[in-house]
């Protein structure tokens, strides 16, 4: 089998070209390859020859690839959706636990056991919705159950996620506020989602209620989020993604003692090619065997 | 059949009220007891007559108790081992999870991406070694499975833990500390436990090694811990319990940046009675029937 060109730009790293190689690929120019893993931002993307019949991004959400006039369909196109889903939700629970065990008032407040001890609360017993339940919600709904939580799944086609107690259609939402104690936020940022946490679906949740958003910073309209955190509305907001990143020094929201925000993490950049080489490496297999590639994007939805 | 009469002492707490009476029993006099409930400290703990058959104390560790002089072996001494655990495995999870994530560091160094995203390690593909594996360990182990880890039980005896990779011996510690990434503290104060943090133990874990402790204080050498920290032989610590409580203000581990501190609400004091309840119904119900005890102290042991 002769071995598949594959152009790795605007720099090759070493776990993506060992991936490539692993699978009988072979690093190539531009000008002679067949695929693109393109592992740079939208600014500088090339021009492309119809020689290049797949182009492979190494972000899962891919909305700056979009506003820049990219994808098009001339060419199969892949983002990363869904390959960095395990560390993502490790992340969506460690900022959910943080918060409900108040790690963050800890951290300022030195043994302020009387307002700590009465503010913890439990991740056992609760309620968590996931909503946008693609496969970081795959990921997080076995940890979240084997935590004693209860589960409701928010998806656009309400199919079935492992793991979930319950699943809902996105266009069912209404309901949803009030039936769950927590939300985690999972989703792709669209015209759909933007601004899905607002004014009143903040006041339809329990006033117990934690937001953590491992998205997209459009899905949550922060002056709103910042009015119901200081109002006791909810009692917390633990963010790793904000609108926009970062946020300006003088956000009220940097100065609430119930809000967390860490600096877009979750799925770390200095791990981000070691994360993607085993999924590009099986995207190159299945290439190679003519098969279906995974985390083919779909241009018309934008994600 | 007769109702048990049950004292309930220093206080009513209506929980316990509701639980006692909930198994057929009555609250009654000190004097006309069977059973003491014994929810205070061990220093007004009051004279006991011998019909009193059973004290039951709603503290997980009661080595105060025992430094105290009690309990006899004039009856039975049940204490609350194993009754929290869930709540205290939990939040083990969660100061694990928050010092991996660096969720400390996020709290107070806005949005510094360079030094958080670099400094990010994931619970999933590492190992955790829990010691003292009993109640907590066995709530433990499924949720890091869960999240992805590999989990080494330490326990007395070397018994299975349910959902632990690997058992191993109490006794068998010393390659323990190198053959692990993290290491989770449930195991009672005792004076085998006793530093069992120390110089050469830390110095035996990896560099990247976050230690948590939800057990005691006294399991851990603190000087020895704060020159580890500070000198970067292991990455962090994450304790909700520390010697003495609360850490004076001026203690050093206040002024690392890699280190969180809980006060002591692993198990909130304002939930405990709530969580303490169905526990102390089923062994009311046990008494009545005649069937062993949950959580029968063994005076020899110490716990």
């Amino acid at each position: 089998m002769t071995a598949i060109p594959v152009a790795l730009e605007p720099y090759r790293d070493e776990h993506l070209v060992a991936a490539i190689e692993s699978t009988g690929g072979e690093i190539a120019g531009l000008d002679e390859a067949r695929v693109l893993v393109w592992i740079g931002t939208p600014d500088d993307f090339p021009e492309l020859g119809d020689h290049i019949e797949w182009v492979a991004l190494k972000s899962a959400g891919i909305e700056d690839f979009f506003d820049a006039g990219l994808p098009d369909d001339r060419r199969i196109w892949t983002n990363a959706s869904g390959f960095y889903a395990e560390n993502v939700a490790e992340h969506a629970l460690a900022l959910l636990l943080a918060g409900l065990r108040q790690i963050n008032t800890a951290v300022v407040r030195h043994w302020d056991k009387e307002r700590i001890d009465t503010s913890v609360r439990s991740l056992h017993g609760s309620t968590v919705a996931i909503v946008g339940a693609g496969g970081i919600g795959a990921s997080l709904a076995p940890r979240l159950k084997a935590c004693g939580a209860r589960v409701i799944a928010v998806n656009r086609s309400g199919r079935d996620v492992p793991g979930a107690d319950e699943v809902r259609r996105a266009s069912e939402l209404d309901g949803l506020w009030g039936a769950t104690d927590h939300v985690v936020l999972a989703a792709p940022a669209t015209a759909e989602t933007r601004h899905l946490i607002n004014a009143e679906t903040l006041a339809a949740l329990p006033d117990h209620a934690w937001i953590v958003n491992v998205a997209r910073g459009p899905l949550v309209d922060e002056a709103a989020l910042y009015r119901a955190l200081a109002d006791g509305v909810i009692a917390g907001a633990a963010l790793d993604v904000t609108d926009p990143e970062p946020p300006a020094e003088d956000n009220p929201l940097w100065s609430l003692p119930n809000v967390i925000i860490t600096p877009h993490v979750a799925n770390p950049a200095s791990g981000l090619t070691r994360e993607f080489a085993p999924w590009l490496a099986e995207n190159l297999r299945r290439f190679a065997a003519g098969e279906d590639l995974l985390a083919r994007v779909t241009p018309d939805r934008n994600y």
